[in-house]
């Protein structure tokens, strides 16, 4: 018999479902138990100890309270409307509660238990049950296999993590051990604490790219430490982050890059990590925060969360009361490709006065013992920097905030009026500053307020650059954000072909003509005697090429011949058609491709390809030969922009080649990158594309003539997602 | 009026001076003094409080007692052979007092003042006086511009800072503020503590090399901790490294590896930091530990100072109570290129009976929730694991010795117990353990145990990866020591010209040919005829090419031509002599040398130079007209071994071209490696050559044939130092 609730809750949310599992304001705890050292009691216990102020309801057949909370004894006697279930019942149980959930107008569940895809064949079944319960019941699921949602400033605490501060770092990741680590990392130095954190388990339904969408628009997180396992959709995920970082920082961390990690995450939360390089490239396109190192998640996000981007067209400024800090954080910054501020002749003639003869007083500013006797001094030198318009952020390397510790108590308030008015002179100037200090493990007053305030402060100069460098970039993408793709893929084009394969070279080189893709001048001979026709016309020495599907490698079957004249056309005609026909004994040549014969200039690579995660890509590197052995080859995104597709030449090798390199001719960056946007609009629009090849492209001046034009067409059922790391 | 001391002190010290400086039993204060805020009282203070039991001197003309010691009027008042003397004196006293204390006896001081070489050319006069006085006295000197040296057991502590507790690791550096850091570090990671402290300054007289030859030689340094701005004589550093690393670990981070932080270098120690890829190269070849982080040093040396390497032989294993963590952990591993131990069968079974279904029993294993209930669980699975001949560390990762902090207080005795048996298990099977917890920036108890056991206990898997990659890289040090370098250079052989500048083909061809190095076929003609003769003979298509010493780069000058045959020989060396004498005006053309056409093969590059601070140094890459964009070259101190040719040869991309790469040729690999050691042996032994170039080699099989020869003499007056980073 079903109840059917006649009291629904008051003011029933007109939220939407993830809002209300994200900031819950009434929660129902599925499978509450009496037993404290069950998780259904433990959850109680949380709630009521984070101060969580809104109603709770344990639902439960046989208890009647517990810990002082009226027990509900079944889902239908609910309220109608709580925001959400929270369901610590065995695997089994949860596909028959979450349509329950459906029934009660529960918009949100968070499923704890784990036994589903991520444990393989075995949990197979109950994977598709799951599906299908949250297809049928319209509730939103977090999870399975989760440590659960938390919201730090409501108390809706239901991941049981007592102590967690409150804070503007919203969290999300696939491990709950993920989540202890921040905390503990953000404890150590001291960071700016937690707003909201979601464990998203094995993301059976709500994914990464939702709860960005989510976190960005709250005002409490002020930015978001990612940790992910793979994207169900990174094109998905891709859209989404590319718009919330235009308002909240992201910070990732990703696990599963190698071969070895990506089976150990699949093994956790069944997730799909994908190709490392491309991942990289196209987060970091989105304005994603990459970091390389677990240990610099909380340190980067709690520092994006409270300070400032480096001044618009402005660089770094060290300052440093020793020369081994300066030289190890100018290594650093160097080694990031940070840029240091180029300082005026006024502003190292007032830091000369300042810091008297023996201070170096170029970027990095070393006071070489001026502060000793009065780290007052450090504000000075600061302001100095600040007021030079070349200095968008200063960083101070150092001692500071512990030279009472190290030389002098007296000097404790000095440092703390000095702190207060590094603070001023921040906020004065619009100017960020960060702290690296060999004491900022301590607990000291003049660091704590300096964090407060905003400016970082940090024991380890790594740690200060990296941060220093995420401020940086973010420079960068700001005052470039509308030149930017957002990720959104057009409209699929007419299909170019419809049957998969390898397109024949003729059609590959008119489907991208067709598109605007310059291919070069070239023929398509069916006869012996088109083949010398087309050769006399070209009036030069020429390429020909077997056109045959049943041959892949054209050259290790003879099919191909260089410096084809005239005279010899004919005879090299036939000795391909020889040649071929021995090797491969049912070759059925199709024609053959002649071309003038490719001008001396540099070999370039451009390609695309298909991601199962991400979509469409764009590559691009050094051509020709050495190809897989170099392995210098940048990714993009496509659809890409002008500015993404100079970015992406910039970060190459094949780079260095462009300008005029030995006897090399001088290209045109201008046409190259107009070349890659256009490759881009191509897959983009053509998701029958699964591999576009132009390996070599020969590149003089604006002339971009490719050699080879491979192009393969996918099978029109979707591509099983693969492993291709 | 010259007092000579008539008591010379009890017991005078059949110990080198270094030795006497680096663990003084008397010292004596120069510049001593009554005022509190003055370094000469600090110093006598910082001995007392660091319970110094030796005799103190300090020597002052107008004092009689300060801090209750006895004051010494004057350096010739001093008992004769005290060990050491501290000189707190401005840099203008300094050559005087060196001088007194050469009368006097002491065989080692450490001079605190700055102000010379380091200050640029005002500071050179003095700096000039003050190696005067160092050779004339013969007293050897730590400094000028340090902190002090510090003997954290005896407690001559000459830096003045409290507080460093006693332990394991002995640095040497040139900041004292890095000292502040590390002993900072350490105490934030809880680590094991110092043994000696040496602040070189500008090492004007004693050098890193004789530092750590001496600490190698200390019971007391576990290992050393070095931060380095540049060395006087690279090559004395990589002898003393390499003989030291067999003992004690040296642990490196280097500053002024950029432009920017070298020139900071500069100003700070007067050090000159060198190219930084050749640097890298030979230190680590020397068996030097190098952190590119200087948050690493403090972890990576009391890690190598207290636990042993990875066992002969065999690998890592991760044990892991979350996927997020085995997954970062196995990520990271990959990234430093450390193998993972391939578990047996059995391990894998006895760990399915331990964890349970859902635990993973490949490495990373991850017990998955299977210690959740009893963490003694760990200390059962660490013995399977140890039990596993592939097993040579383990690593645990995750929470383990928080679980009373996060599930149970009652966990704690269990906790406590479990890191007993860890420590009792390590020492059984002779196995390394490492643990890397999101709890180890607690102060845990079972924690301290293990860390006193020898375990290193961490937060950041980063940190804990980067440990488990140093002892992994002792193991293979330590089981291959015998087939590397020593570094000592032979004596020179007679040189092979004495002229500087470039040799002609012909007499670099000769050289190497004289040396044991073919250079493949060639003729030098020096006639038309004899150029038809010699193309005539070779019977095959040839190159031609001018020798003339007025052209650097002959193809640019027309001064090459390819595929010459018989019958165009005289034509084509027409046309060069005309085309170079109408190019070159003032071109005095030698002849020409004729090789024929090489055949197809892989392209390599064979260098080598000589570097300013570490001496010979061989190059090994990528060659052809791509090397400078590509800058793919591994490099090498000379003389090296085949084995260390071999390393030098993987660390390439052109590795990847040696084995049949698309349709080129395999290469021999043995035989490339014995081409660089010859190389190295020419170069080690002649330093006059200061540049030889042979670019490209052309590989095929065991065939080497250097298609272009450029060897260039130094001047026979030392080359200056110069910076090249």
């Amino acid at each position: 018999m079903t109840h059917r609730p006649t009291t629904p809750l008051a003011g029933i949310s007109e939220r939407s479902a993830l809002h209300r599992l994200l900031d819950p304001r009434s929660i129902a705890i599925i499978g509450a138990s009496t037993n404290p050292a069950k998780r259904g009691y433990q959850a109680i216990r949380a709630l009521r100890d984070s101060g969580y102020a809104h109603p709770i309801y344990p639902v439960n057949p046989t208890a009647t309270k517990i810990l002082g909370v009226d027990v509900v004894a079944s889902i239908d006697h609910l309220p109608y409307g709580v925001d959400i279930a929270l369901i610590a019942l065995p695997a089994a149980a949860v596909p028959r509660v979450l349509r329950e959930c459906g029934a009660a107008g529960i918009p949100g569940a968070v499923v704890l238990a784990n036994g589903f895809r991520e444990i393989g064949p075995a949990g197979a079944q109950l994977d598709a049950e799951l599906l299908s319960a949250i297809a049928d019941s319209g509730v939103r699921v977090i999870g399975p296999n989760t440590s659960g949602v938390f919201n730090v400033e409501t108390g809706a605490n239901l991941v049981g993590l007592p102590g967690v501060p409150n804070g503007p770092i919203s969290v999300i990741t696939q491990s709950g051990n993920m989540l202890l680590s921040l905390v503990n990392d953000n404890r150590a130095v001291r960071g700016p604490g937690f707003h909201s954190y979601v464990g998203l388990g094995n993301q059976a339904d709500v994914r990464y790219d939702e709860c960005v969408t989510e976190l960005a628009a709250q005002s409490g997180t002020g930015a978001m430490a990612i940790h992910s396992e793979g994207f169900v959709d990174g094109r998905a995920f891709l859209v989404a982050a590319a718009d919330a970082a235009t308002r909240k920082p992201l910070v990732l961390l990703r696990g599963g890059r190698s071969a070895i990690g990506g089976r150990t995450a699949m093994s956790h939360t069944g997730s799909i990590a994908g190709s490392d390089a491309v991942a990289t490239a196209v987060l970091r396109q989105a304005g994603v925060e990459l970091v390389d190192r677990s240990d610099e998640l909380a340190v980067v996000a709690g520092a994006l969360a409270t300070t400032a981007s480096v001044r618009p067209g402005r660089r770094v400024a060290i300052l440093s009361d020793g020369g081994g800090h300066a030289t190890l954080a100018a290594d650093a910054m160097t080694a990031r490709g940070i840029e240091l501020a180029e300082l005026s002749e006024s502003t190292q003639a007032a830091l000369r006065v300042l810091l008297g003869p023996t201070a170096s007083v170029v970027d990095p500013v070393d006071v070489a013992g001026a502060t000793d006797a009065d780290p007052s001094i450090f504000a000075d030198a600061v302001e100095i920097l600040m007021k030079d318009p070349a200095v968008g952020l200063v960083l101070i390397v150092g001692l500071f905030g512990g030279y009472h510790l190290r030389f002098d108590r007296s000097f404790e308030s000095v440092e703390n009026d000095t702190a207060t008015e590094l603070l001023a002179l921040s906020a004065e100037y619009d100017t960020p500053l960060l702290v690296q200090s060999c004491y900022a493990n301590d607990k000291i007053r003049n660091h704590d307020r300096l964090r407060a305030g905003g400016v970082p402060v940090v024991a380890s100069v790594d740690h200060a650059v990296r941060i220093a460098e995420a401020l940086d970039r973010r420079r960068v993408r700001r005052s470039t954000a509308h030149r930017r793709t957002s990720f959104v893929l057009p409209a699929p084009a007419k299909p170019v072909a419809t049957h998969p394969g390898a397109l024949d070279e003729p059609k590959a080189r008119a489907l991208l003509e067709a598109t605007g893709i310059d291919t070069g001048a070239w023929t398509f001979a069916t006869t012996i005697d088109d083949v010398t026709a087309a050769v006399t016309e070209f009036a030069c020495a020429c390429a020909v090429k077997v056109v045959c599907s049943q041959v892949v490698h054209k050259s290790d079957v003879g099919g191909v011949r260089l410096d084809v004249v005239a005279a010899t056309a004919a005879a090299n005609a036939q000795r391909i058609i020889d040649t071929v026909t021995a090797r491969v004994p049912d070759a059925r040549i199709d024609g053959m491709v002649v071309t003038p014969m490719a001008e001396r200039g540099v070999e370039l690579l451009v390609g695309a390809t298909r991601d199962p995660i991400f979509g469409p890509i764009v590559a691009f590197g050094t051509g020709g030969v050495l190809v897989d052995a170099l392995e210098d080859v940048a990714f993009r995104a496509a659809p890409l922009t002008e500015l993404e597709a100079h970015e992406m030449i910039s970060e190459t090798r094949a780079a260095r080649l462009l300008d005029g390199y030995r006897h090399l001719p001088v290209v045109d960056r201008n046409a190259l990158a107009e070349f890659l946007v256009r490759v881009g609009d191509v897959v983009a629009a053509h998701p029958e594309i699964t591999e576009l090849d132009l390996n070599p492209v020969i590149a003089t001046g604006n002339s971009l003539v490719p050699v080879d034009v491979r192009i393969v067409i996918g099978p029109t059922v979707p591509v099983p997602m693969e492993r291709n790391s």
